[in-house]
């Protein structure tokens, strides 16, 4: 099942009291630890549709609330995501939120407080958000190349939800379930990416996400060899020159050996 | 009431005083003490409306003062925010207008000196401001990291209004109206956020404003835990990069235990 | 009156002089010295309209000279300001000349020299300028965080006349006329003026002009105490981030106390 | 035969179960080992046609995903190349995607995750890929020189597969067959190419790839020398100011000498 | 009259022997020194238009060459000022050229070696020269704070001709007869520029052309005192910041005190 | 005649080999060494016209391949240069190819190896080359200020022919040649031209051209002194800020004392 989704602390329902109070929520953890899983896990909880916005340096205001365009010799206005976002109702979901522009950030102000309204300067429309709006962001503060950072008072106006790695067993049921390989094959991917997480402090690399053992377990369960799809999936992206391969794939391969009693089956 | 306002010294007078003169007011102080807030207070009080520009990085002055738009072929010229205030006599509010553009900033000049005019450049048409328009502006000097910073030729035209926290009992009183808590509740969060605040000097962050406990009141009042609401609202959104946090959990977590005589009843 | 303007030197006879031999003038000197004054009052001696544009960094040559705009499907040239002035022969003053980008200044090099000729190079119009058409700039050299400057070719095209601050009874007699203040009043503040403009040498901030004075005075005839606002209109612009405001506080309260010989009478 | 492809490894299995699995493929390799060569080849393999788009500075994300473009007075809606690549289930191959700006790339988030989908903003069209559609990304780990990296974030949406130059007997045939020359000659250019990479390590250039023994023979197979050929075709390119040219011409001329047994026919 | 002017070397004839031999020429020189107005001399001695285009930073190849513009619906091409030049044999004369953007330069390069040949790439015309056209740019190597320079492979593309300041009986008789004040006076202000002229090594600033000479003579000529000119004119232009203002009045004050013999009389 | 071209090598056998072979070429060399000649040379020989294009910074990829352009309200595709001379075959010459954005390259790249096709993304069309069609390019590897380089894997798409300055006899014919001096006279210069070249090394100019002695002899022939004309010609654009020239003047001088035997005759 898709809308699966494991929680790691009380997210959930913190998610749920902020929507309730209509209040718009950040979440923050390392890349693949869950964020936008969760968001479409509130969407389907709250029964409302979720419209995602990637953020990114070149992202504009009039890309998100909308421009005008020239249509028959007229001009015609055409909503953005987040407009139509706030028409609906929707979630309306800002991934990696810390790429993007802080002007185009500014245009979110009046949607964070009391006001709940989006100002649309171009058309001199102003639009009250219904009570199913919702705004999330995310971004990935342990990121440490990242040369830009939120703005303290942008900070101050969200709920703001840690999310972290999901608990072995649940990471084990994720990667079974989305992969299709036997727990102990998925048992053998959590271990050594435990092992390689553990290594992060040292090595300063983004440590391998859910994601990426889905990936690998995903490989193996298409013919691949375990050590094959782990450093196709987990060890080769680590590391953007290849430096560190050789200490990490000896890392990776004595983690997957198999164990006496969990011998793999082949899938 | 939403226009409640609680002064901190004179500056509602002070406000009025520049408003019967026709000067324009800058607000300066902490993010969250309650600048915006003023501005809605002080336009019910004269009867005037309030236009709100937030203030970025790529505001241009024809987001300002407006621009011509092609329509049915012909070219219309299309009032921006600043243009409709000087036309209506309305406040108009410029946020945190430190981080908008200098240039933009340029076509402020003539309204803010004994001209009272505005110049539309682009359209050829000059428009001098009637006696109930004001121009009011607001930074937070406090905000560290900013590299950018108003000329002094450009602060000079303002009469300056220094604002800071509310006092505990407006604060407290503040916060009860606005989320649903008692005041005990409200009690200890203006207590915890006193603790922080004093840490900052040491810590070199963002205080918490009146805003974030105010969330976190709601969050109390939605079913959330003192202290989970607090590490949402308040502490989370402190540090970019969560490093503070354990520090200012414990301070938390002291300031929030009920004291015997305040015993918090569920909301 | 408003064109009343106390000449600090022999700026005005020097100003006449340039003018009537078809020379351009530049203006320097501190912030609210009086430029604009002085340049809107040669207008009334001379009988010639003053025409204002406000330098920044955006400030295109198109918007100097004009543009061409789309109506009714066919393209028609629009005149910018500094060829509106070249055109009615007025003084064209631009203001805060060394914020503008020096490509835009380039157009001016026709105009100041013995072509005194504008090329409309997008148009393919030459104007020849009439007589009566005078090119005024301004900057500040003592606003020393400004990173630009202007080239030394384009320096030597103006007669240069340096402007300083009124000498004290002109500025009481200047601040008591335009806000209704009486001149002890008016002496006061210009003696607070003084003490703070001693401190300039030590502080490096941009020294409170005649303009912010006439903003105190007019805070005080609508009812302000005098150091309330000496310090809204004065003091709190003079830094960025008020760590000066305790000492020069200090300095204000004792240059305020009224002298016995001259008790202020309430305005 | 054009889409002769020598597997240095594993990687035709690899990239072939990524694509049943529906995973993208990042491809990580020197200049001229065979990326573009292996992408052409698999297309061929699987029976999908082959998009590239060669990356740089300014693609912007319009040039991916399309743009609206004016025909005969209206607005029409013109596909990318991504977008075409979506539609029809082709391969789109993304070459030298470090190139890139990260903010064109935004847009392949939603294709490389479980959504699989293109999300069109300006025209409101949301994508579902087909099965088919297979996403391959390229870059040179090894190229020392560039100041640009992808992102963590970015490199763990991928099955990276690790490239890497042809074994020598291998390199021979593909040169005989692409020029003509016979393998005698093809052995020389090869064992040529062999001592410039070795010394790689010690001049930090980029070293001769496959392509440039191919250019190399072509020029033989016309009538050049072999040692003309070999500077033109692979000294030359090998450094930017020349400065390398003497010590690898003497490499270069002594792996040319003809063994005895190995006389060379002329062509 | 105004196309008098002064050769201070052979340049008058080597100008002319470049333009028989169809050569462009490149002037160099300090400000002021007279390089406009010998472009203005020669295109009066060999009966050609001058077209003068001032360089600076935004000047693109389309401000050069030309663009096309809308009108009644349909595009027309416009010709810029050096197509212009082109098509009717002028000569045209990029001032300053050293402020011009290096691509917009490009465009001269087959206009500049034997090709004589201008390629209109938008409109896919390609222009030869007639004899009768003439490339003339100039810059001022002087120009220490410059940041810019001309690539040599551009400089080679040029007959450089060096001026310098006049000699002093010539600088003498062009005061005088420009402004109309009487030998003795442009007498002084020679003697007096020549003094500040030395003291440029050490000082580095720009040193005074006739340009700002013949300014301050039109000053007396209109009733200023002879220091007051020489101050608004001469002096006050030097420096951005007036430092070095007080050192260098001492020096003019001297050099212009009246000799016996040659004692000033009223103009 | 225009088409003389001296080799200096086996350049034009190589040049010739490579378009046999559909191989692009790249020329190197100093400036002026004569690399646009031999383009054109082989042009003539190879019956193929010769379309250049002069790089520089702002050469986007729609100026080369092309671009919509707007005519009687409908959108019309005009073809680039480069596109221009896939259609018809021709030879297509980037000069100064290193002073191009990288991305405006990037369009070159399917051009340059065996796909030889031009992929012309925004009008949806794609070109293969017919095999007339050639590209070169060339840039200057010794001129040591630029910034700029080309990536490696650009430099290896391309057969590369270096290039040196002609050899003294030939040197002086081409003199003679073009210019219409006798041989003594271009003897001279070009012994002139050697002894300054030989100074390079220490003096880190761009050292003179055949095209400048060329321009130097046209002035010669056209009256001037063979000093003065070396000193306009090739000594002054030597150096940006005149600083060389004594030193250089002096040899020029020495260099250019006709030897007995060798009497200059007046042109």
């Amino acid at each position: 099942m898709r809308d699966l989704y494991h929680a790691t602390g009380d997210e959930v329902r913190l998610f749920e009291q902020a929507h309730r109070q209509r209040l718009p929520v950040m979440l923050t953890g390392p890349t693949g630890c869950g964020k936008t899983r969760l968001v479409e896990h509130m969407g389907a909880l709250l029964g409302r549709p979720v419209l995602t916005i990637s953020c990114h340096d070149d992202l504009t205001s009039a890309d998100l609330v909308g421009r005008f365009l020239v249509a028959g010799g007229d001009v015609v206005w055409q909503d953005g995501p987040l407009t139509r976002a706030v028409r609906t109702g929707a979630i309306c979901y800002l991934d990696e939120v810390v790429e993007a522009r802080h002007d185009s950030l500014a245009v979110l102000h009046s949607l964070t407080d009391h006001r709940r309204t989006l100002y649309l300067d171009r058309s001199g429309e102003e639009l009250t958000a219904p009570p199913e709006f919702q705004l999330v962001c995310s971004y990935n503060p342990a990121y440490r190349s990242s040369l830009k950072e939120l703005k303290p008072s942008f900070r101050q106006r969200f709920v703001t939800l840690g999310l972290d790695y999901l608990p072995p067993e649940h990471e084990i049921a994720v990667i079974a379930t989305e992969s299709g390989v036997d727990t102990a094959v998925a048992g053998r991917l959590v271990g050594c990416a435990g092992m390689i997480r553990q290594a992060d402090a040292a090595f300063h690399f983004e440590p391998p996400s859910t994601r990426v053992l889905v990936t690998a377990a995903r490989m193996i369960a298409a013919g691949a060899a375990e050590l094959a799809a782990v450093q196709a999936a987990v060890l080769a992206p680590l590391s953007g020159d290849g430096a560190l391969s050789d200490g990490l794939r000896e890392i990776a391969a004595a983690a997957l050996l198999p164990h006496p009693a969990t011998e793999r089956t082949a899938p």
